[in-house]
């Protein structure tokens, strides 16, 4: 096993750990820890709600959790020698849930999926499911089930939500103007269209109080993906993956959270995959000058590893860009995979589940979630992949009909 | 070989063979056969261009090709008892480009990928490549190569573009009123937002001339896919695949087109693919009432086959939904998708490709587009797989850095 | 298409063909064409009874067949400048059954699989199996079925049983003398050891008449593999595979012949696979002085094509080297194999197969068969990965117990 | 985590242990622990020579390994209401090294695999290897490097070497009495035929002493595979796998052992595979009536997990049963993957490895072996395949030649 560089007492809250922790991008945060290319470590994570989502049957607690405090981050990790322009060549080699008990947060043996209210953050299909639901998963060495989604059994594709370097000054400036102007074109937007820096309940790693009180002042959120990796939520940035990330400050200073122990793609739900806090082991290496040699400079790019989940057969739900209410949209494939997703929902349906247990089922599964056609004017097509072997019963359309039973109900408010 | 419904001559033009043809939706187009549920039969195709595009060194004919002719449709094949609201299974039996040399056109051995000028269609990155660029491939039984590509070989994911049952008059009327609607947002748009019907170079099939001038007037374009399935471009519906499509007619009324030797999700480069004549074994069986029994009805599912070329290693990159301004957009999957195929593209001419080359090649190689994030506001995360395999030199970053040599230039005008 | 060296009539015999034929394998058997490294070519396949075993319900034909007349081979083909010594490097672009209906003979749209009588030939179980029997096979594109084997449908894997280059004088001899030996240690064997030369029904290209009857007193059979390769029946090498044959010869005298629809590993039944007549297209180069520099002289490798079916779910039947009396044998491969097939016909047979239709089902379908431990004295231990997807019922055991309906029956005499 | 139903100090050998220990096959070993249908549970494994074996550069603990010693079995665990005639369900959810540093056996971050001297125990290539050799392998999560094959680099492929169910008196006595026969035929063989009863390094568990020692007398060594599982030594039977194994005495009394972190089929070198001491998860049900309800009499079935590691592309060597000084055997399936496995020896020397490298290599790598003809009379037809990703440099054959460097040593005496 390596050095752990990170250590978290799963039976506290991210607010009372020893080590010094953060929730927002900032170049000043200073290293929990610096090692030299080549090294091995691990990084323990505390899950993406800090714990306050509870194993049982009610919604509640995602119905009011506080996304101000997201995510934890176990890091930042400085490298030897990394400078702006480098790649800091990042291997995972290994993660998994929490292996001790510890207190009752999820990773102990289970994780959940939820879906937020629209008043609560949103999701995909937030004009569909405007409440909180939740599906509560036992983790069965690499395979899942739930009691909230009876019939279903599958292989987690176990990842890191969230990677990422730390931005440099400049960049952090560029993305809180980009996305203020964003913001600024509907304020009042519920789900909001992004979130702004906020001071409330933001953790700024070993910085002393004065500045570390600053710096949550422009510190960026860590909901979206952006140019220094973060919060790609990427299912297949999985186990044995090798990741490419730039550099833009001196060290690199590496962060990661949010492991998940399985997601489809798209991680719909928003508080989706299944969530869980847990370890990550690491190796790290530089390239140097590599942002300019091979020309990575806006986002990162991976390898895959390759022992991901292997299934063979999928049933395929199909996207267009026409909307609901049957208007015509231009090439619009977020629209084309929501309703690929829609349809997907409205079909397992037949089989006995409610539609807030099939959208449950659909954050969680190694779902597939493709582009294909996005040039064919006016319609973009999206295409989803759900594995048929996942369902203890036969998931296909056949002449006989789908064989509907009761399948039970997820968690409500 | 099972008995074939739809025989072209590959030497004529599709508006001289001696079967009625079509390249136009409507639910008046009488059939070309009409066989019994669970009947094999093979329909020969024409390229989409109808033997236009040339092999040969120059992207004149494809900055030239008219619009209006695309796509010639083999079909269609009733089907017995074939009722709305049934769903139509055809498994693709198999499916090649032309077996027989027969005059020029693409299939006899070779394909083509082409890039479309911004005055004559455009494409998924039309901003960046306003010209018409052309990339001819030969066929070595399942493999492609091309001299305008040198150093990439790989295994086609055969498939036919465009497959789709005949639309109701109701449904064709929704088409047409929504497309509409939305051409009238921005009429004079370059390209257009859509493509509304069109006399000029429509081919009705076998409907009496009068009755075809009148169908030509609201027959419905094949660029787009729609609720009946049609130009998809989805690269895994490849042989072996299982498609229910919903029934609006009496009949079905089934037609195909547009085959693909092998083709990038997303199909970005429009004139994409690599577009091919050549034949479609398929069988046909229904199931009665299914569009209600199994919700089946907004588009076709279908369940992939087990074929498709395994490549088990990918280079992977990742878009975001800021635009190429650094401006933020929300949650548009369209966009990352675009901004990974951008970074791809970046990344390539690294290794010697010019970007068009590279262009062509992301529409033509078995890529992978998956939806990442969608929920992660503000920012959509799209990734693309690029197989690691397909290139004679190592593609992955190293330390050593990329290994640029000539390589050579696509046909351009 | 490529240009066809090797033309057959399908609906005429092997011995009444206008191409010189050949069966037996012998240096001076001339080559049919001589074609330039980096060619691409086709031949064209007599299946591998001549077209003697029919499309019916009676395995008397299986029964009575000559063992003397096989393999007819296509070829050979002489490379430029290929010396002893060389590797060929045969990529193998395309195969399949016969394009065109040309009479009856197997490779129309159907072939088989049988068990030879033990009297005739044999096979790997025919201490249980005495007697003759008969699978046809439909095929459906590249799936097959079997009136003969209700329940069961399958992607083949397509591929030449028999392709190998001719040996010098000096390994002829060699082969000559060992396999007499062998013979030499139980003459009257039923069946035999070893097929030694054979002049009856020996077809020897395009040698003067002569020349030919000396040559077929020497001439190798073609029934087992070699250092030529020859009859490996590897399921693997497959389409797409590029195979690295050793050259003992000048120009290397390729060929080919045995193309398998399908087969599972072992191929079992020995008049096993799915024999079919069809096409081969190969592309051929050299590596001057492989053998050597890369000391591959006692057997081809191969790499193999990347479209075998992906199957995911297996059930897994385990044998040691125990014997079916109960007998101890020390570390024996082929024994425990067998006692692996004889375990998974015992469990077909509780779902309603009789034995024959389940060991005719385990030396067509592709069914994975593995070394699995070969040092722990004194056991060797096999398996045998049987597809659960190629059954239409659930093939799995379950605390339900198996399904046992009739599954009709195979051919028999 | 589950339970853990079985507690080791790694610090200490397997003969120190607070828990009662046991390696030897005998129906009257108690368990130590039950459990009901349904449970999952964990069980910490000792490696298989008690960590005698170091992680250094000499062979020499390999050369003196104590044969009597193995292996050290995790249980017996019985299952309630299991009964002779029944099939006990056992999925493995998740295994692994062991998690925590605790002195210096394997598995602690490394394993090993060994060449046995033919003097103690040989292996399959004892003839060419009579010495013993010895690699150390890193584990960097689920990758395994080694100091003694550099330039290779894999993802272990994790496994219970040894899994099964106690014998009843009557098959344990069979057991003894086939094999005592076997020896008989040479009972001066070097290595031995078979391994008869040893009290020498008997551990019988919680058996009283007297009646352990009495069992020593008859208890079955471990090192073969038979009806009961046992030392299968199946590389597929890894994490995810479910297995049906036989019930012989009442509640079944499950034991396991022999953790491997990869191993290549075969695992021809003996003391071979990936060796470590760790742990494994277990879930066990049953099917009442399983042995006779769906013939599972003589060896287990199972169904493999869906992680394995994915690799695409291998190099394959193939053997058939001619011996290595010339001589032809008749249909020797062992004989041909010996064969195929000296092949690719002989080839990976030509890019730089000593022959005891490689065939370590191929002992511990994921290299498959299967059965390909076994009909072909005289020659049965082997093939290895070794995927081409594992090492750093481009493995496969070309017109440039191997390119040979100096790869370093193995561990040597």
């Amino acid at each position: 096993m390596p050095e752990v560089l990170f250590e978290i007492d799963q039976s506290k809250s991210f607010y009372a750990q020893e080590v010094n922790c953060h929730n927002r991008w900032h170049p000043d945060i200073p290293p929990v820890a610096t090692v030299r290319p080549g090294t091995e470590f691990r990084l323990e994570c505390r899950e993406w709600f800090d714990g306050t989502i509870g194993n049982n049957d009610s919604a509640q607690d995602v119905r009011d959790v506080d996304i101000s405090m997201v995510h934890p981050l176990s890091g930042p990790v400085s490298v030897e020698g990394a400078a702006p322009g480098d790649l800091l060549v990042v291997d995972i080699l290994e993660l998994g849930p929490t292996p001790q008990e510890q207190g009752p947060a999820a990773g102990q043996g289970w994780g959940y999926t939820g879906i937020f209210a629209r008043e609560n953050g949103g999701g995909f299909l937030t004009d569909h499911f405007p409440d909180a639901y939740k599906a509560v998963w036992d983790f069965h060495g690499q395979m899942a089930t739930s009691r909230h989604l009876p019939g279903v059994r599958f292989t987690g594709i176990t990842h890191p939500g969230l990677i990422g370097t730390a931005p440099s000054h400049a960049l952090l400036e560029r993305w809180n103007t980009r996305e203020a102007q964003l913001i600024a074109t509907d304020p009042e937007a519920v789900p909001p269209l992004a979130l702004p820096p906020e001071e409330h309940n933001a953790l700024m790693g070993g910085l002393p109080e004065a500045e570390a009180r600053a710096a949550a002042r422009t510190g960026a959120r860590t909901a979206p993906p952006r140019e220094n990796g973060g919060n790609q939520d990427i299912k297949n940035l999985s186990r044995g993956s090798r990741v490419f990330l730039p550099v833009f400050v001196e060290g690199g200073k590496l962060s990661v959270g949010d492991l998940h122990f399985s997601q489809g793609d798209g991680e719909i739900t928003f508080c989706g995959a299944i969530e869980m806090g847990g370890y990550i082991d690491l190796r790290v290496d530089l390239i140097k000058g590599g942002m300019e040699k091979f020309a990575v400079q806006d986002n990162p790019v991976f390898i895959p590893g390759n022992v991901e989940p292997r299934y063979s057969e999928f049933l395929t739900f199909v996207g267009i860009s026409v909307d609901e209410k049957g208007d015509q949209r231009y090439l619009d494939s977020q629209l084309a995979y929501k309703r690929a997703c829609l349809n997907a929902i409205d079909y397992l349906t037949k089989f006995g589940y409610s539609p807030e247990q099939a959208y449950l089922l659909l954050g969680a599964a190694p779902v597939e979630g493709r582009f294909s056609g996005v040039v064919d004017i006016p319609n973009a097509c999206a295409t989803l992949y759900l594995p048929t072997a996942i369902f203890d019963f036969d998931v296909r359309p056949s002449a006989s009909g789908p064989r509907a039973v009761d399948r039970g109900r997820c968690a409500t408010t």
